[in-house]
């Protein structure tokens, strides 16, 4: 097992772990909210955001009962997000990394629920005191969460994803798109990551910069894995893309551009890193990981 | 018209003004999701929520500037609610106050996302420092906000409400559903009016008392004028809760049961206000608004 493979990996547990105190099981009428919101955030993934908020913070010595918690709150955006997307309004997708979607395992009532829940608890728990003492910093995170989350984000690039997808999209169009849909998030990853270590901030654009890179890195090898890996691999249907005649990096680029676009990336974000020195490990085998990744 | 329909007419306007500033139109490929997002919080409703912050605000000398922008917060939370709420995997609404709901007016998938993005942007509302100076006083209302809106709160009260339909709540059970559908947000909504305007500890609970009472009022009357009357006066259809077998607090109490309780509630709301003098004015006056209103 490589460093970076040990380091996901126990970050990983210490997500699943405080993921689990989060969501809580409940008796009563609200028992069937919290099981969804278990069902859509408990399934024990790489967390990948989570562990490039504890490695940006880790840089800066943060205390890990901090920076776990904002990489709790990174995780419960993301899975509001896929338990939204899956739903059949948006892309209508039976499964999720293998198993039953939100919407499939409960319905499409407690799926939009348990999303809005996970999306509001994220904030609940970055404003809280015991993430850090000085309020300034919590909303400071709370800031950029909501900025990478929302309509000039995340969703924002939601809405463009499922009004492009018959469309010819230029590289402008395509790069636009994945900036908001997958980037914004993976860039509050490292930025959040920085600013709960109370890293200064010219150290914190570089993590954003870093974090830009290999967020486009990251959609351009999930559009080649779209491709090359079957369905078991993906935990989802492959083929999506071109089925849908989504606009992709590979519909511009050609698959072999796209490798080494990708690989371009990768080595710009690390670049990004280099005043860092040795501390910049973690995050610099998470963008090989990115290159590198089956699923 | 009386002081509390010319105070709640010119917060009214205040908080469009500035709903408006936040929710900008935009050219482009997020051209459609800002119009959907404005489609649903721009409808010059009465805005009681933000009423309640500004009011509560205004008894400790709290600028305008903050109070109106945690009005605006509270407001895009309940926008987001009944976007989602109208949904058809929900209560399947056509019309919200009188005019085509968001998804009947653009699609599903919009309107999950539009009600996403008002989330969202109700924390960043929160924690941008033009809110408050003093971090601490913007989590507080953060984690206030996020309290009232989650699982524990509104989702959690809607979560109930689909799943209660039909079943036979007692006086504790139909409570509770309301305390968190409705009572949770109009809760924060005076609590947070007291927190942006530094009100003390027992201040704050004092406002969190009336409001407890004002919210449960609130519901009783919505039963009540389910009941009484007809689509046009209420921008929705009318006796939606006896077709569908609703737990309402009529079939509790009776009609006239009803209408007593509420009174009741509404005394006992007001006398919780008594320690801050003339004043709690405005507060009170949104107390017997509540009681007497036909929408």
């Amino acid at each position: 097992m490589t460093d970076f493979q040990s380091a996901i990996r126990e970050t990983a547990g210490l997500i699943e772990d405080a993921l689990d105190h989060f969501l809580p099981t409940q008796d009563g009428p609200l028992g069937r909210v919290a099981d969804a919101m278990r069902w859509g955030a408990l399934d024990g993934g790489k967390r990948l955001r989570p562990f490039l908020v504890i490695a940006a913070a880790d840089m800066f010595d943060c205390p890990r009962v901090r920076s776990v918690r904002v990489g709790c709150a990174v995780e419960m955006i993301h899975c509001y997000s896929l338990i939204h997307d899956d739903l059949p309004a948006m892309d209508n997708a039976d499964l999720r990394r293998g198993r039953a979607s939100v919407h499939r395992k409960f319905d499409d009532a407690t799926a939009i629920l348990a999303g809005d829940a996970l999306l509001t608890q994220a904030f609940e728990i970055i404003a809280a005191e015991e993430t850090h003492p000085d309020g300034a910093v919590r909303c400071a995170i709370a800031l950029e969460l909501a900025r990478g989350a929302g309509k000039a984000g995340m969703v924002g690039g939601q809405m463009i994803d499922i009004y492009a997808e018959h469309k010819d999209f230029d590289l402008a169009g395509v790069t636009q798109l994945q900036r908001l849909k997958t980037g914004a998030l993976i860039r509050f990853s490292a930025v959040g990551g920085g600013l709960i270590g109370e890293a200064s901030g010219e150290e914190v654009a570089a993590l954003a910069a870093y974090a830009e890179d290999l967020g486009l890195a990251f959609q351009i090898v999930d559009d080649i894995l779209d491709v090359t890996e079957d369905a078991e691999t993906l935990g989802k249907p492959a083929g999506q893309d071109a089925e849908m005649d989504k606009a992709t990096f590979i519909k511009l680029f050609g698959m072999d551009g796209a490798k080494s676009k990708a690989a371009e990336l990768v080595d710009s974000a690390k670049a990004r890193l280099d005043r860092f020195g040795d501390a910049a490990g973690p995050l610099k085998g998470a963008a090989d990981f990115v290159f590198a990744r089956k699923n």
